[in-house]
């Protein structure tokens, strides 16, 4: 409620005396808690009111799919010009409810495919967009400017006093609700079953208004599954040269990895390539990723010490369970994961590296493109210097030195893209101009939308070599830096010899000849698995991979 | 557990069967959940085993007080080589235990009145000190690499299923609560009170290990109380030219205070001089900060309207619980604190403003003294640029176009020191060379403690004038900006005349008369309440001001 909006008499804790309000109208549609899911729209339409600000909860593990539905089928008449304050807009229903008027402005983290649709409401004056935010902002908001007045989540099950048990996907539930329930919000859970005794109590019953009993259970996809058939040669080489350039040289412990295949190849050839170069027990010992299915050679040889995870993924539920030492998990034995506390533990680690779709000369990123509205969700978290960091760390301190020559000494957290020099299509990754700044005119948005800017990059990692942007002292020098290792797109073409081959001389650009790194070795026959097969055997049968992964 | 040091055909869930083994020797002295507390010490020898990493809760407003004097006492024969990962060393028992060969390790973020005996203790080699963190990173690492085994907490109450009421002061609990409790981790919590039914759940039984009712309620003090009787003139025109020359020339209006007199004196003439500007609803409207008594005028004037706090303040409860409207309180009235939210809160917020007692010429600052080991605790992170924020403000992109001239476009921060050119004792605020250079050698640490970088910050104010950091292009520049609002100091003195009258009609410095402030009404009839009794009464008797502020 704004301050300014409070009519003067009217005295104090109108949110609360407004939630018991919204409680004693939802209230006669419940039989305590419980709300029979035919009565759901019902329900929204007592206890939502004109402009309220309302989080459909949905990420990338699971989704509040039913009540988004319930809520799109509601009367406009009733409810209308919401302000939708939520992480994703995934599913058809988060944008159906914004064609009917239902709601009218959003602020939000993450569209992926419905971004095309979104795009096409905005431009049509349906969505009036606030911002686009990373995760962390937008929770960060919801206890500042943005509490969500009713929030619709999910869970795996509840009681009937209202406890919730989120399983392995707890991802943003802690934000959406500790912002909702402690602002005299409404807390509406969707859940697949109703028990008599949870396994796990995730969120305590008394934050939780109403409870719904959902006909299916909600959705959810195994989006962190890499298939390690469809790793190339040209991936396993710049791998070689993560884990020789960068891991080895910095002493990488704490890091974060994108979700991409070539990261993927680099957590396959931790158990062959950086055990023989001795590396186990000195790198990559504490992660904070999802638990992608291709970590498991490397937990299982023991690299991989600790793994934090935002969420969970499918398939991967009883081989975390029998991997306690590993991951986070409750004495039920299913995982806890929590987005807030991943993304803290990336953002403070001592590297992320993930991949990109265009990149600069100045080293700016982005995954943005033409005609979508998307936005980047952790990535510029992860991604982006943290500033606000004071502990040492060796990886920390060294990139510190290489960062600060002269003045106040300080740490560096390393930021690393990884990219072929061409994309699919044979377009190049490395551009004059990014897209992002004809994004920023066709939607009008403040600024151009990049992922990773580049005074926060540290290395670049292509087929070609690394790029190390701490030892380019000028925007020419580190111009050139990426040029030389651009390859044989334009951008790599145009490259002053000269400059290139004096700052390889200084380290600032790394051949793989320079980092003992054998190219002839570089062949998927170094990949610990090369089959999802291969994953399910590493896991000891544990791990079981949905349908579509199973070709055998 | 480190996978090193996973045995040979050891298995997995190894903590979990540990947790089990320790649970057997700790359940033998409990009922239920319930622990004695003359079986205290008992129960810490039985559960906890030698080099575990131990938590022992304690901020600003709540501190695990009886179990850590219960740690203290336990035989350093069975107990030793502990690795505490706490965020404070407050206690005389928490260096106790590192002066009996209880503990040996220590990883934390703060130290405060203890720093003095912990240099002491550093120096005789009774303290390994891995590294000194902000909060927020602390608990990320209790994500990755510094995950408790055993957490010692405190709670308000318990039931005797072990859920736990935290009262107003929930603070860091989240946190360790749920690194301890999901990695197999032993969960003790010290309560004032068990009871049938508690007014709310903060943290389910689920989690919790053992419960102990303490004989005295945890020790709990009023640390952001300032009474506005001891605020100065020179304070006044400070707070009038951050109102004018920041506040509304940017719009700020999500930001984080500091604690100290110079922003208790901001707050105060919100009801004043900023009402007299027309600036209610266009400033200072969502504020991530503790119940601060002197934000009671502005409460009630609705200047501010909402506030996220790390912690609650002694005296504040009643108030808290009769303006929901502002704070997050539970449906029991009480507030709802999280410092994690509240931290994320400011550091993604327009502005944090707050004092130090260094600052040099590259406008690096620092709060650490000779002779002790303190930390920064949230002041890094609050005082640091958002490079991971996407989502713009008008704050925030007006700051921006100052800050990135040409290049890339993006947003900025604003980050305030406010300080009166001489300290107390007539020492100079402002320096050629900060202590932090000379702390760096004695205590052999990596890098020099600083507080907030120079790069990260973007205006002083002083009793003399503004320096806008932002429209510095170079470090010269910066040099002759804080030179020249360094008043009569030995740096101020040397500035450059003509240099700094450039930066003058660049507007890199502001002079009272260049924003409109006459300095003829800077004075404490400004405030809104010039005593702690004032508040009270603009609170309409709900503050209860704790005894040493009563003077009446």
């Amino acid at each position: 409620m704004d301050a300014s909006l409070r009519p003067p008499g009217a005295g104090w804790n109108l949110l609360a005396r407004n939630y018991d309000a919204r409680m004693l109208r939802g209230g006669t549609l419940a039989d305590g808690k419980v709300v029979a899911p035919e009565r759901a729209a019902e329900l929204l339409e007592a206890v939502i009111e004109p402009q309220d600000r309302i989080c459909i909860e949905g990420n990338n593990q699971k989704h509040a799919d039913f009540l988004a539905k319930a809520l799109a089928s509601v009367s406009p008449a009733r409810v209308h010009d919401l302000h939708v304050v939520q992480s994703n807009i995934a599913l058809a229903a988060h944008l159906d409810i914004f064609e009917s008027g239902i709601a009218r402005r959003l602020d939000f983290c993450y569209a992926g495919p419905q971004g095309l649709r979104l795009a096409q409401l905005v431009a049509d004056g349906k969505v009036q967009v606030g911002a686009i935010h990373t995760y962390l902002e937008l929770y960060s908001r919801y206890f500042t400017d943005l509490t969500p007045r009713v929030s619709l989540i999910a869970a795996e099950a509840a009681d009937r006093d209202g406890n919730l048990y989120t399983g392995p996907n707890t991802e943003d539930t802690p934000a959406i609700v500790e912002a909702t329930a402690f602002k005299s919000g409404v807390l509406i859970a969707q859940v697949n079953r109703i028990v008599d005794k949870l396994p796990r109590v995730d969120v305590p019953g008394d934050w939780v208004s109403f409870v719904v009993e959902a006909p299916t259970p909600h959705y959810i996809e195994p989006i962190f599954t890499r298939d390690p058939a469809a790793i190339t040669d040209i991936q396993v080489l710049m791998a070689m040269m993560v884990v020789r350039g960068i891991y080895e040289k910095y002493g990488v412990s704490r890091l974060n990895h994108g979700i991409g295949f070539d990261t993927a190849a680099v957590e396959l050839i931790l158990p062959t390539y950086a055990e023989e170069l001795g590396l186990r027990g000195k790198i990559c010992r504490y992660m904070s990723v999802n638990p992608c299915p291709t970590l498991i050679p490397a937990i299982e040889s023991g690299f991989v010490e600790t793994i934090h995870c935002a969420g969970s993924e499918l398939g991967m539920e009883r081989y975390v369970a029998e991997r306690s030492d590993v991951f986070f998990t409750g004495r039920d034995g299913s995982m806890r994961s929590n987005r807030i506390f991943c993304q803290l533990a990336g953002h403070y680690a001592d590297l992320f590296i993930g991949s990109t779709l265009q990149v600069d000369l100045e080293g700016n990123s982005s995954t943005a493109t033409l005609a979508r509205i998307t936005g980047f969700g952790g990535a510029p978290n992860f991604g982006s210097e943290s500033r606000g960091r004071r502990h040492g760390s060796p990886a920390w301190l060294q990139a510190g030195r290489e960062a600060h020559r002269g003045g106040m000494p300080r740490g560096r957290k390393l930021v690393v893209q990884m990219v072929e020099t061409f994309r699919e299509g044979l377009s190049s990754t490395f551009v004059e101009k990014l897209d992002a700044w004809e994004l920023m005119d066709t939607f009008n948005m403040p600024l151009p939308p990049v992922m990773v800017y580049g005074d926060d990059l540290t290395h670049i990692v292509t087929e070609e070599g690394i790029a190390n942007l701490l030892l380019c002292d000028t925007l020419a020098e580190r111009a050139q830096a990426i040029r030389g290792v651009a390859g044989y797109t334009a951008v790599g073409r145009a490259r002053d010899r000269h400059m290139v081959e004096k700052l390889r001389e200084r380290g600032a650009i790394l051949y793989p000849e320079d980092i003992g790194v054998d190219k002839r070795l570089a062949s998927r026959d170094l990949l610990a698995a090369r089959s999802i097969k291969d994953l399910v055997r590493w896991s000891d049968g544990l791990y079981a991979p949905p349908a579509r992964f199973r070709n055998w």
